[in-house]
């Protein structure tokens, strides 16, 4: 996958793209990031990239010109149009399906706006998808863009060995994961349940269910409604409705 | 306000903390970050901080002696205790209410684990809140991190100056934002409406109340139910309503 970034502060990537998975992904050829200054694409020799709205009003609005101009060169010569996805919060919410969708594409380009708004042409004539990763208002769109590239990347193939699986991909089973220990089993006094050093498998399997179920059920129950539940879960749930009722 | 970020990979944090705003903050001493690998509080020559998990199972689990005793360590002296989040998938959905409440602090641990789950131990009696930005999985809770000091810190006195505000917070005012328009008027055949040009301003405040009421229901209904809205908004809206019937 050969992914570009559109920003105003290409420095903020170092870290995160340099990192971790992100690393091992780009040295198994798995992905290959350019992050952009787009500000190169400014067109004038001031190099401004934004501009007063029209119709007055506070704050600046990212010009068009840079970004359809950037995105031409980085498109040039190649077939097939790549998703072009623009960081806003007033974009669709980002999840695991979008993630894995985005994961079977080729060439993927993220609009990272910062401070300013961005010229309405830019959303209707350039860009596939608009994206968001919350209810919470960002500096700019490029954290949201690495929240993005890390879930995206890591679903990739030659991305994710045996050992980095996390214990349990809360949204792959549908359900929250259960609670985890490990040594010491007694920590100052704080304990490891008795059911998980016993040895007996199928006990712990039985807990671990309950305790999924549990969580998910007080913590996010809208997830119950498509998680697929086995039959011990099923009678627990009931069991739980019919507490509060 | 002071950040204490304890994370296995440091210098992802490097681009972002030392960019934009959050560089700006620092230097204006409204913030100061302290990022500790918490490996250093493994306690054992081999710096091991992730254990196999009781009762079997995929993947690893974070002990809890390292970040007991960074915290510890972070937290010695002071008197109140601080705010100690964890970055996890199970966590309460962080959103703007919560980065206000949370920019009210004077102290914030993060806890950004990486690949592996959290003991129970931890969740139970070290942290103070469990913070998930969204229903996607990340290989660590780093961009998480960043995502919330970004949101908080941006929100914190002596931080924005007027130049850097948005056109418009989407989340301050409870509508999605109009469409934002500059030069050039006309681009490569793409016009900007032509209300904004007029002049006539009743007419643009007309039109912005109307644009950001349509893409509000056009996106995001949900917000309607506790946006504040204009007489006009309100007519629109039953408008609307009423041709969906």
């Amino acid at each position: 996958m050969k992914i570009d970034v559109l920003s105003l502060f290409p420095e903020m990537f170092e870290g995160v793209l340099h990192s971790s998975i992100m690393k091992k992904a780009q040295e198994n050829d798995a992905v290959s990031f350019h992050v952009v200054d787009f500000r190169e694409y400014s067109g004038n020799k001031h190099k401004k990239v934004d501009d007063y709205p029209y119709g007055g009003g506070a704050g600046m609005v990212l010009k068009p010109e840079p970004l359809f101009a950037a995105v031409e060169d980085l498109t040039k010569g190649t077939e097939k149009k790549p998703r072009i996805l623009l960081m806003c919060p007033q974009g669709e919410r980002f999840d695991q399906k979008k993630a894995e969708e985005l994961s079977g594409e080729d060439h993927i380009v993220f609009l990272c706006g910062h401070y300013e708004g961005y010229d309405e042409r830019i959303r209707e004539y350039l860009v596939t998808d608009e994206l968001s990763i919350g209810d919470f208002v960002l500096t700019g769109g490029e954290i949201a863009a690495m929240a993005m590239i890390d879930s995206i990347v890591r679903l990739l193939p030659n991305v994710l060995g045996n050992s980095d699986s996390p214990v349990l991909d809360s949204f792959s089973t549908g359900l929250l994961e259960h609670p985890q220990y490990t040594r010491p089993a007694d920590f100052n006094g704080m304990k490891v349940p008795d059911v998980l050093l016993s040895g007996n498998h199928a006990e712990i399997e039985k807990w671990r269910q309950e305790q999924s179920l549990l969580r998910t059920f007080h913590r996010r129950k809208d997830l119950l409604d498509v998680a697929p539940l086995t039959d011990h879960q099923k009678r627990l749930l009931e069991q739980l409705k019919a507490e509060k009722n």
